[in-house]
């Protein structure tokens, strides 16, 4: 018997997973809420964009859900915790921590205590929007093909803009920084004793995706390019490594430190991290043309393309990086900004008739396609996908004197399935045919109703993970593979991975209403989305309504 | 001391005003709701667009409210009933009446009772709407000039469409239907014993909005034209007479069995009746150069134009009628399909976080102008002035995950006034001049916020009537210059009608933003509401949305 364990590091709390790898059979299962600030988020009255993460929490996390899923675990017939012979780990991202010469989070040093600029920097946090928009504009200019792979524009969530804010900041805090470490790689640096910058090995997943590396450059962004934007910023990528690993690659073996504090055996494997979207795509049994849809507050969909065939640009895709899903692929990753956070809009602030989700859905379900009559664009915190534009804003058409608040939240749902069939059809445009579509998260176990409205919507039958860990698991095969349990994804993923035996098939009847509504959608997607859409003359709408409304606070 | 009282009948109740000629003061009003139907309305479970009423509540109502009036009114010094010497009546309209060849209504008769197609044919009743749809487009083809005074499209809610109905759909009832007779005309012909055909006058506010009555062609349609449409309606207009009369004139006097039943005294001058609107913006103290708006569940705009200066057709403008609203003046109609009907529905339908307007109000009060984010198109009820067209629904653009019910309230309220601004420039445009707005109704009274912001978006002052009963006292107005008690109505006007003292002046500041906001209204209404529109490519989306919706109804 042979067992691995994946961690996965979500925004408020992290999860531990412990797998049977003879039988795919999840053993035992814990979660520890990360304690520090209001849902483990740290934040700054005096500015709503910042969002911030304490690293201890991480490590005391780690070791309590590590503990308690053994302890779980040794209800169980035959169990030894010996036979634990790999961990991995998924995390948010770009979460970076900034960290000093040996590794070692400044947070941790009395100097920074209760600094909240030495914190790690959370995925969320959007304070380096200006920096962001400096990097877009550098790269535009000089550097078009780093935008090339990330969908045309540099995020403020993401690695570099976050550094460089700190630095033109908090210069202070910056100029102890030695290098920044992404949540994802800092993990199993930290278990196998490898936090030493000269020894971290960092994955591809977040490298690819939010850090701007790639081999086709020669790595991380080029001095030249870096010391435009601030000459500080050469110190940091001097620090950096030329190559980048994939999660089920190893990042070394258990401390007998580390061993002695949570249980485990020394010298397992630890597997190199990733992020959490993308270790979910692998515990829900991503194979080439399937398209993974984990769907919670907002969307992550992820594909993979075999790595030796030419893959063209997708414009208006988050990011395309060879090997940040599964080895051997490119992983393409697109998203949603809004999904589960405008149903949750809708029942928790506009609060409709005192209804909650459930009163709703069933009121909902008994509507047909089209019934409302009402269109709707699922906007409310931008879109990440395939237009690139967080200065979009959510959207009604159609309303009328008997509307009801049932027909408006089957709109909102509606409008969810719309935008991912935007992104379906793109990925398809490009040549990515997607043959079937693997749905999880909490709504997709959760809301029959949703689920077939994307299948009609979507035009092709859903599947449903068949865990309700999908991101625990993927790490936990990552470590699987690492620890040379399997030959290769492909046979971990067949061993491990279930789908729900309920499918979700397209009605005839209401896909060939929503092809109309979907006709509908897209003329008023890219009438307020595009300047070149056929009614492109609104696209100034949104924009300036978002510039009113600043000025009017701002005044 | 001399006195008139008005009657205004509203869709629910009528209302009763008695006033002092000498000093203005309204001395006593009285309700009476009608009993019949669901708050007087009488609707057919079986067809929605169905709304008839009984007009045994209209006699009734009115013995009891001038009852009423006489006896509080008795309360006070020195009043004597003998001292009122006028009666006048507004209704709402088009509302017909089916009547014999003495103008008894058939719903009065034995053989009719409980015949719901027997009754009077409310103003809100659509059940004529193919009808209305078969009108235009007959005249579009051969009398474009018929159009041309009703805003280009002939309305289910009007005589010559309900009548063709009840022939086409009721043929059992119609063939004992001598002749049609419009609310507020048969109101006077009643308490002056002249119901009879040959003896009933008819008042141009109906014949000349509703009826397609015009001196220019010789008052009603031709026989050729109705012929056309169907020959039964040639015997109807056949009992039409040549000339209509405006209210102000006299349509008689009280008979002695209506003086016995109501206790006026017998021959006191009787005016000729008109629309609600029309009567409430003579209540209102309409001058030239003042726009009235009667704000309400939906709106009522008037303005009064020179009948000696030449005036153009106005595009979308719902009616243009001689002397509709003042002698010596063209009447200008329009029109917004919903305004607090569209507050109730946000309120009442949707329920946000169980707050009513009061609370709403509140918070939506703090805002300041393009705080929210938010713009909307207030169409939940199509657009009567200036797109004309019922096909068009409300739309709400801006949402993010942190809009609020009050951000959306103040959007609704901002919406509308957009909409009235839209009114107003198009009356402008046709060089009506707007020197000063009255605004009167329910909400103008109680809702201090909403006119602020109609100040702030239409850029000018705004007055608020003085009374609460404007249409009522309007009717009063006409009795008293039928009566000859003022030589003009300008004389009565003077001394009759007040405004508050309140006035609502525009902030420069607010102002500032709403002309900016207002351009994206513009730009959002055309390209939705025109095919010529900026954006007109979207003309299709509600349209389309609205066919979707009925075909999946109709299945």
């Amino acid at each position: 018997m042979t067992y691995t364990i994946g961690l996965d590091y979500g925004t408020n709390s992290v999860r531990g997973l412990l797998v049977d790898l003879n039988t795919g059979a999840e053993i035992a299962t814990s979660v520890f809420n990360y304690p520090s600030g209001i849902n483990g988020i740290i934040t700054d009255p005096r500015d709503p964009l910042v969002a911030r993460q304490n690293p201890k929490d991480y490590v005391d996390g780690a070791v309590f859900v590590i503990r308690q899923v053994l302890k779980e675990a040794a209800g169980s017939p035959g169990f030894n915790p010996g036979e634990v012979i790999g961990l991995g780990f998924d995390t948010t991202g770009s979460t970076p921590i900034p960290v000093d010469a040996e590794g070692t989070p400044l947070a941790f040093k009395a100097e920074f205590a209760g600094n909240i600029d030495a914190l790690a920097v959370l995925w969320k946090d959007h304070t380096g929007h200006a920096e962001a928009a400096e990097i877009t504009a550098l790269a535009k200019k000089i550097r078009p093909e780093y935008l090339a792979k990330c969908g045309g524009t540099y995020s403020s969530e993401w690695f570099w803009a976050k550094i460089l804010h700190n630095i033109r900041a908090h210069p202070e805090v910056a100029e102890h920084v030695a290098s920044w470490v992404e949540h994802a790689d800092w993990m199993p640096a930290l278990f196998t004793g490898r936090t030493a910058l000269d020894l971290i090995k960092r994955g591809i997943c977040a490298a690819g995706h939010k850090c701007l590396f790639s081999e086709s450059w020669g790595g991380y962004p080029d001095v030249e390019f870096l010391e435009k934007l601030d000459p500080r910023l050469v110190d940091i990528v001097a620090t950096l490594p030329t190559t980048a690993f994939y999660a089920g690659e190893s990042a070394g073996t258990l401390t007998a430190e580390w061993a002695k504090e949570t249980g485990l055996r020394e010298g397992i494997t630890v597997s190199i991290g990733a992020f959490d979207a993308h270790l979910g795509a692998v515990g829900a049994g991503i194979t080439p043309g399937a398209l993974v849809k984990i769907i919670g507050t907002s969307t992550c969909d992820l594909m993979v393309a075999p790595l030796d065939k030419p893959l063209p640009d997708i414009v208006g895709l988050c990011g395309i990086v060879p090997q940040s899903v599964l080895p051997g692929y490119f992983g393409l990753e697109a998203g949603q900004s809004a999904v589960g956070d405008i149903f949750n809009w809708f029942v928790n602030t506009v609060q409709p008739a005192g209804l909650g989700h459930k009163e709703l859905t069933e009121e909902a379900e008994k509507l047909m396609a089209g019934q409302s009559g009402l269109l709707a664009l699922d906007w409310h915190n931008g879109n990440r996908t395939v237009l690139v534009d967080q200065r979009l804003t959510g959207s009604l058409i159609g309303l009328t004197l008997q509307t009801t608040p049932s027909e408006i939240y089957r709109a909102w749902v509606e409008a969810t399935a719309f935008g991912a069939r935007v992104i379906m059809e793109r990925l398809e445009e490009s040549g990515q045919e997607v043959t079937r579509i693997i749905n999880c998260g909490g709504i997709a176990a959760k809301n029959p109703m949703v689920m077939q409205i994307y299948a009609d919507v979507l035009g092709k039958p859903i599947q449903i993970s068949g865990s309700n860990q999908t991101c625990a698991l993927g790490s936990a095969i990552a470590a699987s593979v690492a620890a040379g349990a399997f030959e290769s994804f492909g046979q971990a993923i067949e061993k491990l991975t279930s789908l729900q035996e309920v499918q979700f098939v397209p009605s005839s009847k209401s896909q060939e209403v929503y092809n109309r509504l979907y006709k509908l959608y897209k003329q008023v997607h890219d009438a307020f989305g595009t300047v070149e859409g056929s009614g492109g003359s609104l696209y100034n709408v949104m924009k300036d309504l978002l510039s009113i409304k600043e000025e009017s606070i701002s005044e």
